[in-house]
């Protein structure tokens, strides 16, 4: 159950396959260079395997505890994460006027794969916070942020995201806080949250909430909804706590996984209301939340990855020392099971997918980056667009991906595989929730299809798509035994997608429902064919590295990854386009069916 | 989290779908008719819903408790186990000379899927017990019979497989468990065994296990294992009890699922060594414990079908009250989500792939009853042949089912679906042991490419095809606008598979581990051509009785699903063929990156 980083697949996907070297040129990132990249993942790496690693199954055995109102944390959690925010770790892409280090996103995705696969119930917090930052620093005021945001940005407090009540879920136009006007500007906060992370803990002096509300006289729907800062402990002009705030945790939430997260049901307003501060206007609180999701909808993709590669890991691990079976063509006793083809197609199921995986979270993270740093006004929008495009594919096909590697890492393991000693299973009971927070992968896939492909009249799309092709086309030039059937598959798949996009497109303007029910199917081929592209680009860089004389043995395992990813995942991208195309039918003609 | 046992929908397919009322026309089964069926399904269902049911998360949050070598079950277990074998419900398929019911196969596993449905930890210890008593009539000498079977039979004890060992696992030839015979015929065992399904509880008298293990002159490998009978109590010549005997539960295992299910480790022989009574030939055990595998195996597939179905049910429920979102369409006020395309896919490739896992699991029964009762002996062959090509279809197909459908039952729930006290949760874990006891899926996916489809050279294969492209054809003839593209979809869909089969064997003679690493996606394909191939059948069986005047709306949701499956997850068939057929180059060539 040993964990170590990958920060070398790291650096090199980030060197080879993303803007990163031009940002660090362009002087857009002060102190940018590939020796801060590699020191900074080395580090990350190192903190990761050794103090977040050894707490995963302390926090998935005790679990959060709650007692009274107070929710005290796993054995030994305070404790690293105070090591973790000391040493930096909250503070990487945050913005270096409020005490962050203002480095690219790329990294600091980079970073949170790391913290999830040592802990991902103990990432999960952080990760929030780094969310409510961003869109703090964009909406807040600078007095708020005089009060608060270095305190988050610097981990000395931690920030929770409220959006979720009872009947109010993917569906936030049904909210009921209520926030009622003070006459000092200030407004009171009434009502009930659930399923928040982190909502309540002992790791921080102070907790500082973002919450949704609806003002009195607000219109109804999604509208009418405004963001708040409402502070656990009040917070006086010189930054010391005052009083404690109308805010409590009611319970916390019994899961199948991340037990050492707190899943808190939060209530407001037992008695005055609870005091709260309004971030960016009132009713456009829907919009400045928004900024905090797309982050973190990426930053739950980097958790499918971090699970993915850590159950990926382990179960290479077990695959080299547990002996069952003797292959073809080994001696006379038992081979260890890596040598058996199925166990060998599972393991490179589970490399693959994690890969790429990951390839897609980098690249979105570049976009990010470039949507940031461009020098160029229209560079910038551009990135943004593809950012948005490729935020639902990174949430959705990651996440999907930590669930099935570590459905893989367990049946690796065989029927050690579902004790819960081994480990293995613990990831697979984590993974599952990456698939629903921060929006159901459904919610994604109609994310991707209403709003995503039709950006700038479908451009955006297109030119994505312009990239893959080329993409394979420099793919088919080359003469390489190793490189198998990628370019052929890569183009039929990238046909595929194209048709898929055609047909949604025009299914959205006459038959919407039709192009909903194929959402999904969509969502999964546009993944497939993304993550097949990105670690052909990584496979093309190792050939050219290999060309130069550079003999590190990643760049034979990098094309047979991008390969067997190729011909033995990429082949389904021709079934999910016909899915996509004429399956719509049998979707909405199911009513006798449901109906039962 | 109420159940209600498909029996509307167990009764059609069988009569409509299997031989049943051939065999009940022929009077090899006595007392067999339509009303019989009906009545015992209906019983069975009454049962599993009322009694069985309730007790399904008590037992997840219990667990069966371990102290002092004793296993006490949740509450409940003991006095619901007796009920249900008091209704004679352990003796269904069981031979009438023993005390058995002596009904179909087809009935039984409908009622193992309803146990199952109801409460999956309580029904794998019968199920286990059911495995033995096929293997003990089959291979026992009429004196332990006499002494033993009738009890099992009856339910008034359990019985168990003992096949595990901490370093054999998979690979059986590797046990060391052994066995030294004793002067008046009996053996003496010593050992340990692992993973020991129901090895110790508090529900019956006395606990029957059946053992393998090797002589001191036994051959190495696979061909020096004994098959045992041992005792938890001696038993005397006039049946009542004697001492205990040699062998303890050490402890038991904490596992990600039924918790209820006590997985036991077994120790042989703290003292004189366990006293055992050999079944069959010395060294021939393994043949004798396949007849147990066989039947455990198909049970296991309707475990799957059991899981999905209730995971189904309850996501439906839960979608048709939830309300979140406006569908297209729909009022001003929230949709319950059912009415959401994407929701509705989820829900109907639940629905599609349960019903499609029990088509191919009754189907695999259905062949087991012929085998069993055709007047032929030819047809018997011939019958036992497509059960043992099914059987690894039933168990790998169904089991991934389960894993599949329950996590979307997680899904549809939305953040409700990780939370415990929901439900969702524990069928998803429950379901994942499926895949892999009684043979990792993997070893389902091997056996069906080395041993089942090369059957009689081939043609018990072909026999399956050609019944299949039958199916397709008389489909072809219909013009319906219900059947939507099944006719089409299911013909390439066959063409698919009957080019992946003769791929594969032609490939074990020339490159076997090519063969080998294309045994999981031909069985994945195999399951869906089967799946597709049976709801089909189903599908016109409905349509037939709806031509009659029959207008129960059942049919139409017949002929939906089967199109649904058709045009929604049979598209996969083709990628799978071209995995199988082309993948196999990029798996062998993986130590790149498995070693790195």
């Amino acid at each position: 159950m040993t964990y170590s980083a990958p920060v070398a697949e790291t650096v090199f996907f980030l060197e080879h396959c993303t803007g990163l070297k031009k940002l660090a040129s362009s002087g857009a990132v002060a102190d940018l260079s590939e020796d801060v990249v590699r020191s900074v993942l080395e580090e990350a790496g190192k903190f990761a395997a050794e103090v977040l690693a050894p707490m995963n199954r302390i926090g998935d055995l005790e679990g959060a505890h709650f007692a009274n109102g107070k929710v005290t944390m796993p054995k030994g959690f305070v404790e690293a994460y105070r090591a973790w925010a000391g040493a930096g770790w909250s503070a990487v892409s945050a913005p270096q006027q409020w005490g962050g280090q203002g480095l690219p996103v790329m990294l600091n995705a980079s970073c949170i794969e790391y913290w999830t696969s040592a802990c991902m119930a103990f990432a999960v917090g952080p990760m929030v916070s780094m969310a409510a930052i961003e869109a703090f620093a964009t909406h807040g005021t600078d007095a708020l942020k005089r009060l608060y945001l270095e305190k988050i940005v610097t981990g000395e407090w931690m920030a929770t995201m409220q959006l979720t009540e009872p009947q109010a879920g993917t569906d936030l136009s049904l909210l009921r806080t209520k926030a009622t006007r003070q006459k000092d500007g200030a407004y009171r906060l009434q009502g009930t949250k659930i399923f928040i992370t982190y909502g309540e803990h002992d790791m921080t002096g102070n907790i500082i909430h973002f919450v949704l509300a609806r003002l009195p006289d607000a219109p109804p729907g999604n509208k009418g909804i405004s963001l708040f800062l409402v502070p656990k402990f009040l917070v006086k002009n010189d930054g010391t706590l005052g009083p404690r705030n109308d805010v409590r945790c009611a319970s916390i939430e019994h899961k199948m996984g991340i037990h050492a997260s707190p899943t808190c049901v939060m209530v407001y307003g037992d008695n005055e209301g609870a005091l709260g501060y309004l971030i960016g206007e009132e009713n456009k609180g829907l919009a400045c939340m928004f900024t905090m999701m797309n982050n973190a909808r990426l930053a739950v993709g980097v958790q499918g990855v971090g699970i993915a590669e850590r159950a990926t890991q382990q179960a290479l691990n077990f695959a080299r020392e547990r002996k069952q079976g003797r292959a073809q063509g080994s001696g006379d006793s038992a081979s260890p099971i890596i040598a058996h083809p199925d166990v060998k197609r599972m393991l490179m199921t589970m490399r693959a997918l994690t890969n790429a995986s990951r390839a897609i979270c980098l690249k979105n993270a570049d976009a990010i980056d470039r949507a940031h740093h461009a020098t160029d006004e229209g560079d910038r929008y551009v990135a943004q667009e593809e950012a948005n495009l490729l935020t639902p594919i990174s949430k959705a096909f990651s996440s999907d991906a930590g669930i099935e590697v570590s459905s893989l890492g367990i049946q690796v393991h065989g029927g050690m595989g579902y004790i819960e000693e081994t480990g293995a299973a613990q990831h697979y009971r984590d993974a599952r929730i990456a698939a629903i927070y921060e929006g159901t992968n459904g919610i994604q896939a109609m994310d991707l299809v209403t709003r995503k492909i039709g950006q700038s009249e479908g451009k955006t799309m297109e030119r994505m798509l312009a990239g893959y092709r080329e993409t394979a086309r420099r793919l088919a030039t080359l003469k390489d035994a190793a490189f198998g059937a990628i370019a052929p598959r890569l183009s039929e798949a990238i046909d595929a997608l194209e048709r898929a996009n055609v047909h949604l497109r025009t299914a959205l303007d006459k038959k919407p429902n039709d192009a909903l029910a194929g959402a999904t199917p969509f969502a999964r081929l546009f993944g497939l064919v993304a993550g097949a592209v990105y670690l052909a680009e990584a496979a093309q860089a190792s050939r050219l590295s290999m060309a130069t004389g550079n003999d590190d043995p990643a760049h034979l395992a990098r094309i047979a990854t991008a390969r067997f990813f190729a011909e033995n995942l990429l082949p389904q991208a021709g079934g999910l386009e016909r899915i996509v195309i004429a399956g719509a039918e049998s979707v909405m003609q199911s009513d006798f069916v449901l109906s039962a």
